[in-house]
């Protein structure tokens, strides 16, 4: 029996995963939360307060999941590790770093440490958007032919804007930086001693295509007179298709792994994108949601299409062959924890104790006895922003309907359904637009935990949604691209598509529309549109004053 | 020494309170909880579920009051009964019930006991809705002068749309009714043996005016064949002016009470309206704010003036000789109690314990750091619906700005802040429609208890607040009628403006507006605005096709 490995890094922990290629059957995992965890308050070196909008992480956090996990199951598993004959990796994104010349983050560096600039930028590092707004304004300006493929404009939370905001704000850390890199491209450069560039973060986040390449040269000069190489001086242009090999695991870092030396490392890439063929979707029209902490809502398609708000389409940039469609909710999983962690009352805390069940059983079991529409709330789930498809991180969250008997399961239910209807949103986006969905698979820590949750998005999106059978997607997905790195002659697989047709499947339950309900949550959702318009869309833009106003009053 | 005796009854207690007569000094209070609170969930006597937006009270609570609090303080101040020259009462209105030919309660007759129309129907009791709609098509249709007193429209809170909903839901109860009452006047007749009616709650509540009476039975036919002698049948035309005595205390009465029979009782009044001369006001142009659950706004003025979505003027109803002017909000110490009770996590509840201290105090405590706009949060402060200056109780409650960094003390101030922009909204109504607002005096328990909010409304409404001296206004506002009552002759005053003179005072301690909150209160009331007008006049309807969706959902 032939194993591989697939390293999934989220927003607060990694996740190893040991894989049978043959039937995909999970034979052991383990799970690292990050010590730094999220880095939005101060920065752990100095103590130094970080402005609004600041998400770092500590890239050392990265290097000990390896060192933690992978051991965890080989133990685990007793597998012989000379029949594990490659591993994947995939990463949050866009999540960026500088480096020195041999490597190491400037962070480690005692000269740069207690520079915020010098550590991760995290995917929600929002900060950068006034080097954003740039990057949209310039390219609509010289009339850039890649703004259409990102739905019209480039998001704070990608490469060039983060890597702007370090020229901007702390050109010293631009200037030490032999390279800016993704984070998942230098964990591979760990693994393997050699840098590669993967073509879904290059096509997703740093405006790069296939057949074009990067923005030009002028483009970058236009935005910055010193920002006019950053490709080339920072970067590379050498990019590489998923699933090829990026290198073979150094003999250094198998010591410490515990692995043999040499297997093939697969080309690096996102948890989003990886999660596709885990989710055993290898064709067009599928919508696969991957749906955690935020949700990411990724198709294939044969032909390049213009949809609003769309986080990007790229060639070859979720399967080779195809185009690869992509959208984001920013905000879901972490809505219902904010949520808990900030308005749920001691009192119910107490009564889920004296029933042996975690708060958001309890919520989930008095919110499940509620009908749609019953509580008379209505939310915008914009707590983090929103990505698709108004691309805008300024807009933020509402909720009305309240009265004075309004209940924190009503609220709860009312932030999921807001969810819902984010993703509906995206849906109708896409399939008004010529990317056809015909399917819904949805995968992620949702909804493996939350029926209530599926059911409401069955409801609202009048869809099935099936469910992925794997709890860990993601981690699958990287252990499925390490097998087709492997290569057959290896004992892995040709392609992916041969890869996911033995290695993935989707569970027996599903979550089918009730039709009393999608016709309530028809008119709800009706509601929600013409708020998202009114506050998104500029006819009222009380929530980006109030935000400057906060911006003011804070510095 | 000589003494009144002045007893308030709120919507959850009821408070008595002895004062001396030449000073003012408050000399013993006494609180009595209602057992029945607010009935708004189920009926007691049936566990039958009440329907949304019922609010019911048991007046046995009002009677069980009388004979708790005034032996009690009695007992607590060792005054010899002998030197009790007078009472007076006041209560929340429209607080109304339907009593029989002797003075019970129909809900006191095992016959009526689970017709839920039988019990008191409290203030905010808002499921008359539709009879208030028709109320006020008809007023329309009909032309009718009185609708321009009332700021153009009638409540759902008011006297005939609650008889007018007995009649439609409950046409036994209707008939069975020999009277129907405000409770204020109720508890009147049980002291003194003699049914008399308010100017106060007649005029503010039932459409009555000095001038020309009721509404017509041309109009109350309108309504509703069976409503045409409402008035006749029911209620009474005979309506006594404020500070004259309605009777004595029966002997009976005296003796369940520990007093002396035959003292003077003053005519029944409203909790709001008898804590303007208890706040030291006689006069024109000073508005008094009596802050507690909701926030009364009264003003004396010299004419009659139309104030869009005024509750009502009145000539007379205040003090004689003057319109007496009123405004409300519904919801402004309740709004922060339904926040503690189901919006603070657990963990403040624990960091309040361990402080010593109540969870308002931990909330305020932290809210005091904010600056103003520094949350980016803005509510509107519906959760009660709007009583001035929109009458509109379909209204809902609305926050936005949040972000997963948002924390409950930031929401607490926007809670906080919203009332604050309500009270301005009717501040500038007033002021610019010719009831001039020269002072502000507030009174009630939230400006005893909460200096921050305090500093809020100065900020938010750029003008001095003052505070009345006592932290029970209303209570010795009712003895203060009750010295009235009693007259000179018995050791008590001529007028109402004399024992204000010597009884009521303001604190030293003032609120002035900061220059610097209130340029920013300024934007952000500008924001409140613009939503409140957004979601309250008609542009988009969302709040009221909700209730609509909740309440198809609920039967």
């Amino acid at each position: 029996m032939k194993y591989t490995l697939g390293i999934d890094y989220g927003t607060l922990s990694a996740r190893a995963l040991l894989v049978e290629v043959e039937t995909g059957k999970e034979v052991a995992t383990s799970v690292y939360d990050y010590s730094n965890a999220v880095i939005d308050e101060v920065l752990p070196s100095s103590g130094e307060k970080l402005p609004p909008d600041w998400a770092l992480q500590d890239p050392q956090d990265y290097l000990t999941a390896l060192t933690m996990t992978i051991p965890a199951v080989l133990k685990e598993s007793g597998v012989n590790p000379e029949d594990i004959i490659g591993m994947g990796i995939d990463f949050t994104a866009c999540t960026m770093l500088p480096i020195d010349r041999d490597g190491h983050p400037l962070c480690f560096d005692p000269k740069w440490r207690n520079n915020p600039h010098s550590w991760v930028k995290l995917w929600k590092h929002h900060a950068a958007q006034p080097e954003a707004n740039k990057i949209n304004e310039t390219a609509e300006k010289m009339g850039e032919n890649f703004l259409q493929r990102y739905g019209g404009r480039i998001s704070s939370e990608w490469f060039f804007a983060k890597a702007l905001q370090i020229l901007d704000e702390a050109p010293e850390i631009y200037k030490a930086a032999d390279r800016l890199m993704e984070a998942t491209d230098w964990v591979n450069l760990q693994l393997t001693g050699v840098e590669t560039r993967n073509a879904c973060t290059a096509g997703y986040k740093a405006m790069w295509e296939k057949a074009s390449g990067f923005p030009s040269k002028e483009y970058f000069k236009a935005l910055d007179p010193r920002f006019e190489n950053v490709v080339d001086e920072k970067m590379s242009r050498n990019i590489m298709p998923m699933g090829s090999k990026a290198g073979e695991l150094t003999a250094e870092m198998a010591a410490k792994l515990g692995l043999k030396s040499g297997i093939a490392v697969a080309v690096a890439n996102v948890d989003a994108h990886v999660a596709v063929p885990a989710a055993t979707v290898t064709k067009e029209g599928v919508l696969v949601a991957i749906m955690g902490t935020s949700t990411c809502h990724m198709v294939l398609g044969k032909e390049p299409k213009i949809v609003e708000g769309m986080c990007g389409y790229v060639e070859d940039g979720i399967l080779p062959g195809f185009f690869g469609f992509e959208a984001g909710q920013s905000c879901v999983g972490d809505h219902f924890a904010w949520f808990t962690e900030n308005c749920v009352p001691a009192s119910y805390k107490k009564e889920a104790k004296s029933l042996g069940i975690g708060i958001h059983d309890l919520l989930e079991e008095k919110a499940a006895k509620l009908k749609p529409g019953q509580s008379g709330l209505l939310a915008l789930d914009w707590w983090n922003g929103n990505r698709s498809i108004l691309v805008d991180v300024d807009l933020t969250g509402m909720i009305l309907g309240m009265n004075l008997n309004t209940k924190p399961e009503e609220i709860y239910r009312a932030l999921i359904e807001a969810t819902a209807y984010g993703a509906n949103i995206i849906i109708d986006a896409f399939d008004s637009n010529g990317v056809a969905i015909n399917e819904i698979v949805a995968c992620g820590g949702l909804p493996e935990k939350n029926a209530m949750l599926m059911q409401i998005y069955a409801d609202v999106t009048n869809r099935e949604w099936k469910i992925a059978a794997s709890p860990q997607t993601c981690a699958l997905g990287s252990a499925m691209w390490g097998a087709v790195a492997a290569g057959p002659e290896n004992g892995g697989y040709a392609c992916i598509a041969c890869a996911a047709e033995k290695m993935a499947k989707v569970k027996q339950t599903t979550y089918k529309p009730i039709p009393a309900n999608h016709e309530i949550y028809a008119k709800l959702f009706a509601e929600y549109k013409k708020l998202h318009d009114y506050f998104g869309r500029g006819e009222n833009d009380v929530m980006k004053r109030l935000k400057k106003i906060k911006e003011e009053q804070h510095s």
